[in-house]
Protein backbone atom coordinates (compact mmCIF):
# COMPACT_ATOMS: atom_id res chain seq x y z
CA UNK A 1 0.00 0.00 0.00
CA UNK A 2 1.12 3.33 -1.21
CA UNK A 3 2.10 5.96 1.57
CA UNK A 4 0.54 8.14 -0.71
CA UNK A 5 -3.27 6.44 0.35
CA UNK A 6 -2.54 8.29 3.85
CA UNK A 7 -5.64 10.57 4.16
CA UNK A 8 -5.80 13.96 6.37
CA UNK A 9 -9.60 15.39 6.82
CA UNK A 10 -9.92 18.66 8.51
CA UNK A 11 -12.57 17.68 11.41
CA UNK A 12 -14.53 20.51 12.95
CA UNK A 13 -14.01 22.13 16.67
CA UNK A 14 -17.24 23.53 17.87
CA UNK A 15 -17.00 26.30 20.11
CA UNK A 16 -19.52 25.73 23.16
CA UNK A 17 -20.12 27.22 26.99
CA UNK A 18 -18.72 24.78 29.16
CA UNK A 19 -16.04 23.00 26.81
CA UNK A 20 -16.08 22.15 22.79
CA UNK A 21 -17.60 19.74 20.85
CA UNK A 22 -14.92 17.94 18.28
CA UNK A 23 -15.94 15.82 15.43
CA UNK A 24 -14.51 12.67 15.05
CA UNK A 25 -15.77 10.29 11.70
CA UNK A 26 -19.62 9.68 10.79
CA UNK A 27 -20.91 6.77 9.02
CA UNK A 28 -22.08 9.37 5.80
CA UNK A 29 -18.58 10.46 5.10
CA UNK A 30 -17.23 9.60 2.05
CA UNK A 31 -13.84 7.90 3.62
CA UNK A 32 -15.90 5.94 5.71
CA UNK A 33 -15.09 2.40 5.46
CA UNK A 34 -17.43 0.39 7.69
CA UNK A 35 -16.91 0.12 11.96
CA UNK A 36 -14.85 -2.53 13.74
CA UNK A 37 -14.06 -0.40 16.96
CA UNK A 38 -13.09 2.20 18.70
CA UNK A 39 -10.04 2.04 21.15
CA UNK A 40 -7.97 4.95 22.90
CA UNK A 41 -4.26 4.98 23.30
CA UNK A 42 -2.77 7.31 25.65
CA UNK A 43 0.76 8.40 24.78
CA UNK A 44 2.80 10.01 27.88
CA UNK A 45 5.58 12.99 26.60
CA UNK A 46 8.06 11.73 24.79
CA UNK A 47 6.94 8.40 24.81
CA UNK A 48 7.22 6.19 21.49
CA UNK A 49 5.58 3.47 20.91
CA UNK A 50 6.61 1.75 17.91
CA UNK A 51 6.65 0.03 15.19
CA UNK A 52 2.97 -1.56 14.57
CA UNK A 53 1.27 -2.62 11.20
CA UNK A 54 -1.97 -3.52 10.40
CA UNK A 55 -2.51 -6.23 7.07
CA UNK A 56 -6.30 -5.84 7.23
CA UNK A 57 -7.42 -2.71 9.32
CA UNK A 58 -7.84 0.79 8.19
CA UNK A 59 -7.45 3.19 11.27
CA UNK A 60 -8.88 6.52 11.41
CA UNK A 61 -6.92 8.20 13.50
CA UNK A 62 -8.34 11.55 16.17
CA UNK A 63 -6.30 12.98 18.93
CA UNK A 64 -8.94 15.58 20.92
CA UNK A 65 -6.74 15.25 23.40
CA UNK A 66 -2.78 16.38 23.52
CA UNK A 67 -0.27 16.45 20.39
CA UNK A 68 1.13 13.53 18.87
CA UNK A 69 3.46 13.40 15.94
CA UNK A 70 2.87 9.92 14.00
CA UNK A 71 5.35 8.71 11.45
CA UNK A 72 3.95 6.33 8.46
CA UNK A 73 7.03 4.23 6.96
CA UNK A 74 6.39 2.46 3.32
CA UNK A 75 8.72 -0.60 2.97
CA UNK A 76 8.09 -0.76 -0.36
CA UNK A 77 9.22 2.99 -1.65
CA UNK A 78 11.35 3.28 2.03
CA UNK A 79 9.76 6.62 2.23
CA UNK A 80 8.71 8.31 5.80
CA UNK A 81 6.23 10.64 6.06
CA UNK A 82 4.76 12.46 9.35
CA UNK A 83 1.89 14.12 10.72
CA UNK A 84 1.72 16.15 14.16
CA UNK A 85 -2.34 16.10 15.48
CA UNK A 86 -3.96 16.69 18.20
CA UNK A 87 -5.67 20.34 19.37
CA UNK A 88 -3.16 22.81 17.84
CA UNK A 89 -3.96 20.61 14.07
CA UNK A 90 -7.17 18.87 14.34
CA UNK A 91 -7.64 16.47 11.49
CA UNK A 92 -8.41 12.92 10.79
CA UNK A 93 -5.69 10.80 9.53
CA UNK A 94 -6.89 7.95 7.22
CA UNK A 95 -3.99 5.07 7.36
CA UNK A 96 -5.06 1.87 4.93
CA UNK A 97 -2.96 -1.15 6.06
CA UNK A 98 0.62 -2.53 5.02
CA UNK A 99 2.08 0.95 6.27
CA UNK A 100 4.64 0.74 9.18
CA UNK A 101 3.83 3.48 12.07
CA UNK A 102 4.44 4.92 15.20
CA UNK A 103 3.99 7.44 17.36
CA UNK A 104 5.33 10.15 19.93
CA UNK A 105 3.56 12.32 22.70
CA UNK A 106 4.25 15.59 22.09
CA UNK A 107 2.31 17.66 24.66
CA UNK A 108 3.44 18.16 28.40
CA UNK A 109 -0.23 15.87 29.56
CA UNK A 110 -0.60 12.61 28.12
CA UNK A 111 -2.26 12.72 24.75
CA UNK A 112 -5.20 11.06 23.85
CA UNK A 113 -4.99 8.67 20.62
CA UNK A 114 -8.88 7.48 19.33
CA UNK A 115 -8.45 4.68 16.31
CA UNK A 116 -12.07 3.77 14.73
CA UNK A 117 -11.22 0.95 12.81
CA UNK A 118 -12.79 -1.03 9.70
CA UNK A 119 -12.73 -4.15 11.78
CA UNK A 120 -11.85 -4.94 15.29
CA UNK A 121 -8.55 -6.02 17.15
CA UNK A 122 -7.30 -8.92 15.88
CA UNK A 123 -3.69 -9.99 16.96
CA UNK A 124 -3.63 -12.30 13.66
CA UNK A 125 -3.18 -8.54 11.55
CA UNK A 126 -1.34 -6.86 13.38
CA UNK A 127 2.92 -6.81 12.89
CA UNK A 128 5.28 -5.40 15.17
CA UNK A 129 9.17 -4.62 14.73
CA UNK A 130 11.16 -3.30 17.33
CA UNK A 131 12.28 0.54 17.41
CA UNK A 132 15.63 0.10 15.90
CA UNK A 133 14.23 -1.94 13.72
CA UNK A 134 13.14 1.02 11.16
CA UNK A 135 15.88 3.85 11.51
CA UNK A 136 14.29 6.85 12.43
CA UNK A 137 15.45 9.81 14.51
CA UNK A 138 12.71 10.74 16.91
CA UNK A 139 13.60 14.18 18.35
CA UNK A 140 13.08 14.82 22.21
CA UNK A 141 11.09 17.47 23.93
CA UNK B 1 -38.13 4.23 27.53
CA UNK B 2 -37.33 3.23 31.00
CA UNK B 3 -34.31 4.57 33.18
CA UNK B 4 -33.89 0.76 33.82
CA UNK B 5 -32.63 0.27 30.31
CA UNK B 6 -29.36 2.00 30.68
CA UNK B 7 -26.65 -0.42 30.66
CA UNK B 8 -23.06 -0.34 32.16
CA UNK B 9 -20.18 -1.92 30.62
CA UNK B 10 -17.12 -2.33 32.34
CA UNK B 11 -14.06 -1.67 29.72
CA UNK B 12 -10.47 -2.90 29.67
CA UNK B 13 -7.60 -0.21 30.64
CA UNK B 14 -4.75 -2.27 29.45
CA UNK B 15 -1.13 -1.08 30.92
CA UNK B 16 1.03 -0.42 28.53
CA UNK B 17 4.53 1.57 28.62
CA UNK B 18 4.41 5.15 27.63
CA UNK B 19 0.59 5.21 28.01
CA UNK B 20 -2.17 2.83 28.82
CA UNK B 21 -4.42 1.27 25.69
CA UNK B 22 -8.33 1.72 26.55
CA UNK B 23 -11.22 -0.07 25.20
CA UNK B 24 -14.31 1.50 23.79
CA UNK B 25 -17.08 -0.32 21.58
CA UNK B 26 -16.32 -3.04 19.39
CA UNK B 27 -18.70 -4.11 16.57
CA UNK B 28 -18.70 -7.84 17.78
CA UNK B 29 -20.07 -6.71 21.47
CA UNK B 30 -23.91 -7.89 22.24
CA UNK B 31 -24.89 -4.42 22.67
CA UNK B 32 -23.35 -2.83 19.17
CA UNK B 33 -26.35 -1.27 17.74
CA UNK B 34 -24.45 -0.08 14.55
CA UNK B 35 -22.17 2.84 14.13
CA UNK B 36 -23.47 6.48 13.19
CA UNK B 37 -20.89 8.41 14.31
CA UNK B 38 -18.17 9.39 17.08
CA UNK B 39 -17.92 12.77 18.36
CA UNK B 40 -16.32 14.25 21.75
CA UNK B 41 -17.28 16.80 24.05
CA UNK B 42 -15.06 18.59 26.36
CA UNK B 43 -16.50 19.66 29.37
CA UNK B 44 -14.55 21.59 32.32
CA UNK B 45 -14.56 21.07 35.36
CA UNK B 46 -17.82 22.28 37.49
CA UNK B 47 -19.63 23.06 33.96
CA UNK B 48 -22.89 21.79 33.39
CA UNK B 49 -24.34 20.79 29.78
CA UNK B 50 -27.91 20.18 30.41
CA UNK B 51 -30.75 19.03 29.17
CA UNK B 52 -30.65 16.88 25.95
CA UNK B 53 -32.38 14.03 25.11
CA UNK B 54 -32.89 12.28 21.74
CA UNK B 55 -35.83 10.42 19.97
CA UNK B 56 -33.85 8.30 17.87
CA UNK B 57 -30.04 7.83 18.70
CA UNK B 58 -28.65 5.11 21.49
CA UNK B 59 -25.82 6.88 22.63
CA UNK B 60 -22.61 4.92 23.75
CA UNK B 61 -20.73 7.02 26.48
CA UNK B 62 -17.60 6.42 27.42
CA UNK B 63 -14.55 8.95 29.30
CA UNK B 64 -11.31 8.16 28.41
CA UNK B 65 -10.03 11.23 30.02
CA UNK B 66 -11.21 12.75 33.57
CA UNK B 67 -14.16 12.08 35.41
CA UNK B 68 -17.96 13.05 34.54
CA UNK B 69 -21.17 12.94 36.15
CA UNK B 70 -23.90 12.00 33.88
CA UNK B 71 -27.79 12.45 35.07
CA UNK B 72 -30.29 10.57 33.51
CA UNK B 73 -33.96 11.81 33.91
CA UNK B 74 -37.04 9.49 33.39
CA UNK B 75 -40.39 11.70 32.21
CA UNK B 76 -42.76 9.04 32.71
CA UNK B 77 -41.62 7.78 36.33
CA UNK B 78 -39.51 10.94 37.07
CA UNK B 79 -36.95 9.38 38.51
CA UNK B 80 -32.90 10.26 38.34
CA UNK B 81 -30.29 8.15 38.25
CA UNK B 82 -26.54 8.92 38.27
CA UNK B 83 -23.42 7.51 36.97
CA UNK B 84 -19.70 9.08 37.51
CA UNK B 85 -17.81 7.93 35.17
CA UNK B 86 -13.77 8.17 33.58
CA UNK B 87 -10.58 7.10 34.22
CA UNK B 88 -11.62 6.27 38.44
CA UNK B 89 -14.74 4.38 37.11
CA UNK B 90 -13.84 3.07 33.27
CA UNK B 91 -16.94 1.80 32.11
CA UNK B 92 -19.23 2.30 28.72
CA UNK B 93 -22.68 3.67 29.42
CA UNK B 94 -25.41 2.85 26.66
CA UNK B 95 -28.02 5.26 26.99
CA UNK B 96 -31.38 4.38 24.60
CA UNK B 97 -33.26 7.23 23.36
CA UNK B 98 -35.88 9.24 25.70
CA UNK B 99 -34.27 9.79 28.22
CA UNK B 100 -33.13 13.39 28.88
CA UNK B 101 -29.65 13.65 29.97
CA UNK B 102 -27.11 16.60 31.76
CA UNK B 103 -23.52 16.06 32.59
CA UNK B 104 -21.02 17.98 34.71
CA UNK B 105 -16.95 17.83 34.42
CA UNK B 106 -15.48 16.72 38.08
CA UNK B 107 -12.14 17.16 37.06
CA UNK B 108 -9.71 19.83 37.63
CA UNK B 109 -8.61 19.55 33.66
CA UNK B 110 -11.53 19.45 31.21
CA UNK B 111 -12.89 15.96 30.97
CA UNK B 112 -13.50 13.94 27.47
CA UNK B 113 -16.87 12.37 26.81
CA UNK B 114 -16.86 10.19 23.16
CA UNK B 115 -20.37 8.91 21.65
CA UNK B 116 -20.39 6.68 19.91
CA UNK B 117 -23.34 6.94 18.55
CA UNK B 118 -26.11 4.24 16.35
CA UNK B 119 -26.68 7.04 14.01
CA UNK B 120 -24.96 10.23 12.27
CA UNK B 121 -26.29 13.86 14.43
CA UNK B 122 -29.15 14.89 13.12
CA UNK B 123 -30.58 18.29 14.60
CA UNK B 124 -34.35 16.82 14.15
CA UNK B 125 -34.19 14.18 16.34
CA UNK B 126 -32.63 15.99 19.50
CA UNK B 127 -34.91 17.92 21.99
CA UNK B 128 -33.41 20.50 24.88
CA UNK B 129 -34.52 22.07 27.93
CA UNK B 130 -32.76 24.39 29.68
CA UNK B 131 -31.16 23.73 32.94
CA UNK B 132 -33.98 25.13 35.10
CA UNK B 133 -36.58 23.07 33.30
CA UNK B 134 -35.75 19.87 35.08
CA UNK B 135 -34.72 20.74 38.55
CA UNK B 136 -31.91 18.59 39.70
CA UNK B 137 -29.38 19.74 42.27
CA UNK B 138 -25.77 19.80 40.96
CA UNK B 139 -23.61 19.85 43.25
CA UNK B 140 -20.06 22.26 42.50
CA UNK B 141 -16.91 21.17 43.56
Amino acid sequence: MSINKIGIMPLKRIKTEGGDVLHGLKSTELDYQGFGEVYFSLVEQNAIKAWKRHTKMTMNLVVPVGLVKFVFFDENSKKFITHEIGEKNYVRISVPPYLWFGFQGLDSNPSLVTNISNIPHDPEEVERLLPSEIKYTWELL
